[in-house]
């Protein structure tokens, strides 16, 4: 026993340094985890730049390390030839897997340089995840929320994805521009003929079982990769897991956490009679794949030959890929690393997960592996869920932080982003407009399932664009308009969470597979209403397109009379714009018009006005209502100023001009870009929709009480005049006179 | 060098093993992290609940310690019998500030009973922080819900606050429910006399000082505290930081972090002479106290010997307590514990806080003790920012997730409420109007800077209740109302973000400070629409009170017509509601009649409706609009089925029932208790408000579409009625009836 004070703490200070020494010891030991301080320019590879930005520390924190920077090359071998780096990805995307021939489609010839020596904060770390349709897009997006929420490196992530799946994460992760972050897409339909033989009853289908694949469909230069499932939440640093590479021996390939069900003990029920197992089997929720040295044992004989023999007499995989991972375990026990449980904490019902951990601290990977998921029964479900709501609604945009000591790479589009936003003027009184066209929104295409309508060469989506507080509009919207849609929603993380609760619970929304939603992340002050317009317009598949808003009900008829005057008018190939009358009621309450002479007899009794009347009847002035009224054919009208008519226009008209944010002027300016390219507008004479009231938008209530606003919208207005005239020449003059005449 | 693989491994296990052996030895030198197993009944503390619940792990951790689980004693002492476990706070929450003869107000007698032998995370750890005003409240929202966030320890927060802090943050925390979370109050304004004498010019005005009392001011029982000012982040878990305690030598008693501005230099100007500091001097935003040290070394002489000693030659402290502290530590240097700079990394413009961190994981706390707070100048400060706005609008809702290892106290209030929703029948078809009502809403009361009105006996606030979809409303409000008001906004905590952003935007808004603004945080399917109504009408200062609704504005004259009627009415002694006649427009834009002569020419004109003469006329019949017109004085009307006027009524009448969430018979059985109660209904001849249009709620959509919603107001109502017959006889039979002959 020591004495207490002084003496104690002098030996706690030895013990301390005796640490220090022996972690550093180790430290250096560990090849993998060793570090090199970076000093100066990196000698040819993808960066450049120069480096000696260390600085000595006020007091050295114990176990501190040299401090290096960040090199995004592959650490790996040749991937930084690949243009990999994230600004870039496009370029290089393409599907690697089905390889043929040694190497692959890389080939083999390239000089394998590995680059081991980084400090682990500097290590790119590769994962993997198979990912398949709408909803297992969106648990990705929280899977790798919870990663970047924790990571403190460079991180590569491989993902296997059918072409919705890929559609969805290729515009997500473009848009998200985090920095750090690479990202490559290989084709699961390209992988199905491994597979597809093996019968299969898991709810994954044949996706899960594309995870046998991994090792032949990853670049044959990767040497690691940390392959996860969509139902995964980490709690930790992936860093740590990765880290545990180091600890395989010679012969380990396969990192894996012991089941926490009972699933192969094989007693479940009678005759029960599951996949052979090493006692309780292994879970293949996460899994370290060791790709180099599986590739020297031949992993895809062994597992092919293992499948083969067992189907003889298994009828089907039970659990897909995890009954052949284990299959092969039990026949090559050698192969696995046991990794500590805490790394897949599995919440079935009835799982021994409890035992994994005494502490939060214990808490490294959180596994939703039963398919009541969050319903799931667990003494720490509270706490558990708690966790994965926190990624569900945290906050995207929090995570395009760069990463501690990386030296950016070549100029990539975030930092081009953020360029072009250091140089806006802060003083500029229209500071906020600019900024505000200047941001880029994350951008979650198809947020729910959602199948495109079958080619059609007269077909119509309706497009439009919504925030939250116009949710309660789409179920009538739905009754109205029984054909395909396109909605972009500006929406935060959490409001996207209310929103899917919302259409999961509306039986009306969820009978429908022809609307699709795109969810436009929130950032910045005003309402980006014409970059969300384009979202909306660039995602419709059909001909064309009726650009219509959120608060205008059609009616009934509308969308089979639109298909038919685009036919009966020869659209195709005549350029026309055609013009759906606008009306509203000023009622909560509207017994909706079903006919046009219905309508007109509400006109008359005052229960209807056309559209704006009270306020803003230029608006709508050209579409001629009382020509309309009579007239039993199309007939063409004149473009003038400030006309703003809801149109059908072929899906390829141009689009909206993304600098009018918040209130004013979004339409007139897309209308009169159609003029000018010559569109003819054609008022159609049975067409009509209908404005419900709501309450005037906080951006109308800026513009109204905010003379800086309304300056700025003059100024955004003649700036779009000057690009008019640049872009149309003397043709576009008359915009501007008819502008002054007023 | 160890050869690679099998051979490093084994170098690896042995020095792992070596680092285990080492790290408990240094564990069970350290008495106060020694732990104990606790396995049974913790004999007559607080807690008395059966105990052994440790369970074998499937796999050990390495480092992993004997699991103990979580005894809400007080570790420092008789602590235990004060009932500060959080269900019962309330009883013994009280200023000790000034406490006086030895022992303070708890006396001296009792046994000091050291439980020391807790685990590292079952140890209470305590918090003092100095918080005063509405805006330092909540930068201590935020400062609470980082430490939350990473801590795995019961906490005690020792608040010393102004009277605004305590109001808002009692509330705060009673209705957050944060399981093993305590709190007690300390009175600012009886400690302030001791520092009130020293002259100071810092902007934290003589709260700052507050600190240098904390040693008096604290219960005497309590040995150790961490001290934080309100501008702080964490970043990690705070026993971490509290573990630095055990490395104090026998004399060192204050753990600081050395300044990173150059202030204490004295060479930022010339003639600039800071205070006496050793070297850069320490900066206080994070401390920890050594209190039963501080005690013994006669604290409170010492920095007071030393201030009068300093203040013969300086004018004033110019960082408030900061100064004092330096200046003791100049004289008494053996007194400080220098911290790691990453415990409080200082982001003031042009420090030297980059050289205290090259990783993230280097960053502990962050400190904002720039003026400029988010828009300092620091090269990593998208990190910070993105760090703070992560707890700033993280749902705090998450955050009361239960303690791992920790076993629950006596019945507490967060438990029983739990208890009551496990009790619901999930199958029950009004499961989430039920649920909805037992929810416990967070409650933040005047989110911004409020001052009551002067007491008047005539005075009345405006209640009203409303969301983010609803902010457009305020100005207009502002504008018709010039009297005080109590709002209760129904927000997510980033929402509550978004609305203070447009509060201080708006020149209107900020221009009020008799507007009270209370944030009930969001949680469930259902609007809580009364509860709401009984968060505003509770907070009203005034002794009468105009129940409206957020989407009307009141003529301009009605707060004067108002107080005048209350007073001609004899209110006081009248047992009276005054109903204010409610009107619609359904115009965007009108022009806002500015007496009854031109609202009624309006009403003919088909400008105006009574309110909701299309679609409901019955809930305002009994007002009787065409008595109204003619009336020149009040005149009274009769109670009927469906009534429900917006009246004026004394602040203590009866409270909304909380029961009706959602859409419907929220105010109708609220009229209906007044008329219960035996209120009378006045008519006032010259009053009058108008309903401006807006989008249906979801909640009267859902009401709308499913027979579920419907049939489930329907029950809430027949129970109402049952409570109603109960508490008021047969009296309430009338309303029954009435009901039924609709």
């Amino acid at each position: 026993m020591l004495p207490r004070g002084r003496g104690r703490l002098k030996a706690l200070g030895a013990g301390l340094l005796l640490l220090l020494l022996l972690l550093s010891g180790l430290y250096l030991l560990s090849g993998d985890l060793a570090c090199e301080l970076v000093s100066g320019p990196t000698g040819g590879g993808l960066l450049s730049q120069p480096g000696p930005r260390r600085r000595p520390r006020v007091s050295p924190a114990p176990l501190q390390m040299a401090a290096c920077y960040c090199l995004p090359l592959a650490p790996e071998g040749p991937l930084q030839d690949w243009g990999l780096r994230f600004g870039l990805w496009r370029r290089r995307i393409g599907s690697f897997g089905r390889s043929s021939g040694a190497g692959g489609p890389w080939g083999d010839s390239r000089p394998r340089v590995h680059v081991s020596s980084l400090p682990p904060t500097l290590q790119l770390l590769h994962v993997a995840i198979v990912c398949a349709g709408h909803n297992s897009s969106r648990d990705v997006v929280t899977l790798v929320k919870s990663i970047l929420f924790h990571r403190k490196n460079p991180l590569h992530f491989h993902l296997v994805t059918d072409g919705v799946a890929r559609n969805i994460l290729e515009t997500l992760f473009h848009t998200w521009m985090v920095p750090s972050v690479f990202i490559s897409f290989y084709d699961a339909d390209e992988l199905k003929p491994e597979v597809a033989w093996i019968p299969n009853k898991h709810y994954s289908g044949i996706y899960g079982l594309l995870k046998l694949t991994l090792p032949r469909a990853l670049p044959p230069t990767l040497a690691r990769v940390i392959v996860l499932d969509t139902d995964i939440t980490f709690a930790s640093d992936i860093a740590d897991l990765w880290a545990v590479f180091a600890r395989f021996s010679d012969k380990q390939v396969i990192g894996l956490v012991e089941n926490q069900s009972d699933w192969y003990l094989g007693n479940l029920w009678k005759n029960h009679r599951p996949w052979p197992a090493l006692g309780r089997g292994f879970n293949t929720g996460v899994i370290l794949l060791h790709l180099e040295r599986l590739r020297q044992v031949r992993w895809e004989q062994m597992w092919r030959l293992t499948a083969e023999q067992e189907l003889l007499t298994m009828l089907a995989t039970s659990l897909a890929d995890q009954d052949i991972f284990n299959a092969v375990i039990k026949q090559y026990p050698w192969l696995v690393y046991p990794l500590l449980c805490s790394w897949n904490v599995q919440l079935s019902d009835h799982t021994r997960a409890e035992q994994c951990y005494s502490e939060v601290s214990d808490l490294k990977v959180i596994h939703w592996n039963s398919p009541k998921k969050l319903g799931v029964k667990n003494k720490h479900v509270e706490f558990f869920r708690n966790l994965y709501l926190t990624f569900l609604e945290y906050d995207g945009n929090l995570l395009r932080r760069e990463l501690f000591g990386c030296i950016s790479g070549p100029q990539t589009e975030p930092s081009q982003t953020r360029q072009a936003l250091v140089e806006l003027e802060e003083d500029d009184a229209c500071y906020e407009f600019r900024q505000q066209k200047l941001t880029v929104h994350r951008v979650h295409l198809t947020f729910l399932p959602y199948e495109p309508p079958a080619p059609h060469p007269h077909d119509v989506t309706l497009v439009a664009q919504l925030s939250m507080d116009r949710l309660q509009m789409l179920e009538a919207l739905c009754r109205h308009w029984p054909g395909p849609m396109s909605l972009a929603l500006y929406l935060s993380d959490a409001e996207a969470q209310q929103f899917l609760h919302f259409a999961q619970a509306s039986e009306v929304l969820s009978a429908r597979r022809d609307v699709a939603y795109h969810i436009v992340y929130r950032e910045g002050p005003l309402y980006p209403v014409n970059l969300l317009r384009n979202v909306a317009l660039g995602q419709a598949h059909t001909p064309y397109v009726f650009l219509s808003d959120i608060d205008f009900l059609p009616a009934y008829s509308l969308y089979d009379y639109l298909r038919t005057s685009i036919k009966e008018l020869s659209l195709a190939t005549r350029k026309a714009a055609l013009v759906v009358p606008a009306f509203e009621t000023l009622r909560y309450r509207l017994s909706f018009p079903t006919s046009k002479t219905e309508l007109l007899s509400l006109l008359d009794a005052g229960s209807l006005y056309t559209f704006r009347y009270h306020v803003w009847p230029r608006g709508h002035e050209p579409t001629d209502y009382a020509r309309w009224r009579e007239a039993q054919a199309p007939y063409r009208v004149e473009w003038a100023a400030d006309y703003e008519p809801y149109v059908v226009v072929p899906r390829d008209c141009p689009r909206y001009d993304p600098r009018f944010v918040g209130f004013g002027w979004n339409k007139v300016a897309h209308i009169m870009e159609l003029d000018a390219q010559e569109y003819e507008f054609l008022v159609l004479p049975e067409a009509f929709a209908i404005h419900l009231p709501h309450a005037p938008s906080l951006d109308i209530s800026r513009f109204r009480s905010s003379p800086t606003y309304r300056l700025c919208l003059r100024t955004l207005k003649d700036e779009f005049h000057q690009d008019l005239s640049r872009r149309y020449g003397s043709a576009a003059l008359k915009y501007l006179t008819a502008q002054r005449q007023l």
